[in-house]
Order: C-alpha cells, then structure tokens, then sequence
C-alpha cells in the first residue's frame, strides 16, 4: 500500500538481493523507518520486540530469517539451530511456526550447496502467496462494500469500522480486515472508516490510522467507547476485523473489545464480518468461548500508554495511580451467531461449519 | 471516604469558618493535593477547570462561591453578578444551574445583612443533603451486593464491574455508583471491582482507582475493551454504573461505553443496575436516543493522553498520527431494557415509566 507517493510492503529484499528490508513498526505512526536485517541474528529481534507482527509478517520474516543464517554455512547443524533461534522469538505464533516447518521440510532433503537459492526461492513465494491470499479476501470484501454504496446510490460514503490492526502492516500487503477497504477505495467507492483505537496497545489510534491516512483513505479515529454510539445513531454501515483464530463452528477470537462491537452491530442490525484467510481456521476446536485460552499480557500495557510528547521523543506514561492493580487478556471470543459473514480468500460464507464447509468441503469429516 | 487514616469529603468549610477547601482533582491520581477557594474567582476557577467535576459537587461549590463573592458586599448587584459569573463557568451543567438559582432564591428576599449568614448555612445543607441522599443510594443497592454474597455463601468475593467515575469525588462523599460498593465493603462484604479505564478521559484508571485504593477496597483496572470477556468467563457478578440523565420511560445517558456494557451484561445474564439521584432523572424525555443530544467534546482528548512521565511530571503524549482525525463523542444512551434496575434514594425499581413512577408517584400524570 502507499506511504507518500511510494507502493511498499511490510518486508522486501534490498537491492543488493541478499539482505532483507522492513518497515520498523515499533516506531509507528510518529517515525516511519526503515530497517535493514543482515543476519539470523537481526531477523530474530525484529521478531521478538515486534518490529514486525501481525502472523503473516513474522512467518514471512523468519522465513527469510533461515536465509540470512544459510548464508555463510548450509549445514544441517545450522538449520536446525537457526529454526530453534527464529521458533523461540514468539512461542506462541501459529505462522511462525508454519513458516519454519514449511522452509525446513523444504531445505532438509536438499545438499547444503542447493539450500541458499531454494531458501531465498521459498521465502519469496510465501510473501507472494500471503499478498494472492489477502488479495482474494479483498476482492470478495470489497463487493460487500460495493454493494452497500450502490444500495444507497452512492449518495454517501460507506461508514465502515474496524477494530485494532487487520491491514497491511500486519500482513505483507494488503491485510486481511482493510483489504476490502483499500480495493474497494482504490476501485473508486467511497468509503470512510472509523478507527477504533484499540486500548490496551493502540494498535487501531497507531496502526490503522497510520495505514488509512498514508493511503489516502478518509477515516476517523474514536475510543474504544464509542462504537455502540455510533452504531444507535445510524453513522456506521458495515463492520470488518480480522481474527487470530476461528473455530470450525465459526467462533472468532481476536483482539480484546471485539465481542463488544459484535454484540452493538447485533443490537443495532448492522452487518458484522471478519475476514480472515484459511490459516487462522482451527478445524479441531468448535466451542471457543470454553476451548480457547486467553493469553493474559503485562499489566503495565494497561497502566502505562506510550506516545509522542511534544519534542517528537517516544515515551510513556503511567495513567493509574501506584498501587492499583490491572488485568490484561489480549483476546475475547465472539460466538459465531453474532457474526453476519466470515470474508475468506475463497469467498463469503455463513459463520458456521455448515458455511466453513461449503468453502472448504475438503476439511468434511 | 479515606484517604491515608483520615475521612474526607470533596468540599469542607476550612478551619478559619469562612474559607472554603477543595482536592484539587486536576492532579489526581498521580498527585493528592487541597486548595483553599478564597473569592469567587477561585471557585468559578475551580469548577471551569474542572478542580472540581461531577454534578453535585460543581453545585455545592457554586453554593460556596456564593457565600465568598458576598463576603464583602451583600448587595443585589452582587449577588446577581456572582450567580452569573458561577453560572457561566460550566453552562450545560444541570446542578450548577439548579444550586445558584436555590441559593438567589432563598438569598433575594433576605435584608443584605441577613444574607451572608444564610448563604453558607444553606452551602452546608446542600452539601449535608447531597450525603444523605448518596448514602441513601448506598444502602439500597449494598443490599443487592450483599444478597449476591449470602448467595455465594460468603465464599468467595463479589465482582462487580463499574465504567468511569461515579464515585464520591464526583459528589460531597460515598458516591452514588461506587456508594454501594463503599457501604457493602465497610459492612464487611467481600467485594472486588473491575474498574473500566474509560477512555478518553481516563476517570475509571485515574479516579474511581485512586478512591478504591485510598478507601482499601480491591479492584483491578482494565481497559475498556476487556468487559465483555470478563462476563462471558462469568468473572463478573453484577454491573453498577451512574448516570447523567435517565428519561422518564427509564433509558440511561452515560459516559460513552456504557451501552456497550449493559450489552454485554444483558448477553450473558448478568445484572446491570444503574444508580442514581432523583435530581438526573428528566421527566420530560421518555425515548433517550432520540430526545437527547450527545456532547461532542474536544478531538484532542482521543488523540492525546495525560499521565504521569518516570519523573513523576504530568505530561500529555499523543497517540494517533499527526493528520488522523478524531472524533469524541462524550456520552451514550443505554437504552431501559437493558438495565435491571435503577437504584435511587427512594429505593430499587425497574428501568420503566411504571417503575420510576412506583417510586415517585408524585410525578404521575
């Protein structure tokens, strides 16, 4: 998507064709930076103090990550060390995961001499193949977006709101949430997005924000607060998030506050989608409210909020008073009957296994 | 309530009989600091600033500031210019406009030399009156909480879950939502709150936290987003809010969020009661979400947050990109059939014309 008058991705090889550039993300939005990683080493920091996040993206970055470390040494020892250093940045991330099997199943089989260039090769296809999927999610998004606009004449802009970070930055292009965003802007409908701000982390006021207004996409950011408001009086057509992981009866865990908007879009007859490429599916769980752990962050992303003073220097600040303790769970699970659609890189289908299934018949059984 | 060992109150009569002493509630929770009123201007100061906030409070503060603009003159004259200026400093406020216009009420036909004396007589029974009738609150609705308890067969604490500041900073002392809370606690009731950080202005993480630490009741704050989670995990027991206009078929406007709350109190079968003082219930309106226009306040209030730097200084830092608009909505209307029940001086009742009018009857046709 655009920043200035630039195209860029999340992550991309530099022009010396060997080293690996990507956006610094721990700096957004008040620096936009650049950052080159040379070595297993870089690749794996970038990873664990979350220069690069959103699933897509570290799957991506560790992948390139075993390209850096192969570089000087193509031994088994050494790909087995460098997916050990890259799998141990964030435990817990499925792609992560995905991306390292992926790659070493790949390269194992392979004489040391042919693994640089395959690795390099398979790197790229997973950005490719990430960027096809969050393209096709956009296209059947999109339509959504379409079709409202038209409904209405294309009197008015179509009032869309999201919920934390589901864009580009979280993926390699395009997102998964905001890819219906940017393809039905860029087709020419007119849209507006309210931003929610997405306390505890703020990835909606810092991410998102930052994505739609490098874009040129009209939006405007509100507190977490204010979306059933908006909702009662009518101001918002269509809501779309993404989520971490979505249950085979079509449950949807994603970031904290989600269930919140699901049950104000219910209550006020508002369309509610999330969007959602097959990956994040979880085919051996149905129940997610009772099946899913909540993972539970630091307090201190609750006591303390970082921002931009008024010399443009980073910095936090504490917002409770010492001595109050604060609980911090990442995720809530919205049922599947408060979802109206689930927008896949297959189309749009009911949040069900019934729908699931009609997109995937292959997962029957 | 407490602060270290001492019992306070918002607004008190200084040592001197004539000086008036305020927390000044700017600094809190990050500083805990009195002021000393000494002329009008300082009481227009404190409540245009906000020094002092919430309606009962901004009344009897106007009440005092009454009595010192006519300290050293009784006249007519004065005591118009004096209600006009206090009157000025926050203009929708229904309570200022109410004790001003009580106090020249009582004030008028009285001989200039007889005034003064009435004045803070009748500044102390305002204030006298507003403790009464939060306590009153209190007790109905410390009742609930300890039914809850003797339900659980005292086993374990009762959660509730409270949104922004309805505390006794607010008022004179208890509080109307947290006074429950306050009276059940010091009777000896196991409690423990989940206070709702309440962006944008942050009252939950900055007040309703320091008072609940200062008073030695457990709570834990959470960001906005984590409500809905908490109940359907069944962390949550019973919901207690304020309100700052209920209409006569009983809908509730509240500090923004609330709506979403009561949702999701209502998804999961978990009482949410709404506590209030006969003085905020507008029997003119019945139907909230037409009738009633929502304050917009300042977009600076989401795009920036206050706290407390590693230096102990309170600085604002800015959240969203420079360029991203921001809207801030202060307020939202919860409609009555989401609310259990409204717990007022008079007693418990249903969120209905019926049930207000049970209460009231003297309202009746």
């Amino acid at each position: 998507m655009k920043v200035g008058d630039r195209q860029w991705r999340t992550i991309w090889l530099a022009p010396d064709d060997w080293s690996v550039e990507i956006i610094d993300q721990t700096k957004l939005p008040h620096q936009f930076e650049t950052r080159r990683l040379e070595t297993l080493e870089d690749a794996a920091e970038a990873i664990a103090v979350m220069r690069v996040r959103g699933a897509p993206l570290i799957g991506a970055t560790a992948a390139y990550g075993l390209c850096l470390a192969l570089r000087d040494d193509q031994s088994d020892e050494r790909l087995d060390e460098a997916a050990a250093a890259l799998a141990a940045t964030r435990p817990t991330a499925i792609n992560l995961r995905w991306a390292i099997d992926n790659m070493t199943a790949l390269l194992q089989p392979l004489a040391p001499s042919k693994r640089l260039a395959m690795a390099y090769s398979r790197a790229a296809e997973i950005c490719d193949d990430d960027i096809a999927t969050c393209r096709a999610i956009g296209a059947h998004g999109a339509k959504l977006i379409a079709d409202i606009w038209e409904g209405n004449d294309r009197r008015a802009p179509v009032n869309l709101l999201t919920h934390c970070n589901a864009g580009w930055l979280a993926t390699i292009d395009w997102g998964t949430a905001l890819s219906p965003v940017y393809l039905a802007h860029d087709q020419g409908v007119a849209v507006h997005v309210w931003v929610d701000e997405t306390r505890p982390r703020n990835q909606g006021a810092g991410l998102t924000a930052w994505e739609l207004l490098n874009h040129g996409v009209p939006h405007t950011v509100i507190a977490d607060n204010a979306g059933g408001h908006l909702m009662s009086h009518g101001r918002v057509d269509l809501c779309i998030t993404g989520t971490d992981r979505t249950t085979a009866n079509g449950d949807v865990c994603n970031k904290i506050g989600t269930y919140l908007k699901a049950l104000a879009a219910h209550d006020n007859g508002i369309p509610f989608y999330v969007a959602l490429p097959h990956s994040t599916i979880d085919w051996s769980i149905s129940d997610g409210l009772k099946e899913i752990p909540i993972e539970e962050r630091d307090p201190r992303e609750v006591t303390h909020i970082a921002g931009c003073d008024d010399d443009g220097a980073v910095i936090s600040v504490r917002v409770t008073p010492e001595g109050s303790p604060a609980l911090n769970p990442a995720f809530d699970v919205t049922p599947g009957r408060l979802v109206t659609g689930l927008i896949t890189e297959r189309g749009v289908c009911l949040a069900s296994n019934e729908g699931l299934l009609s997109l995937y018949p292959e997962m029957q059984g």
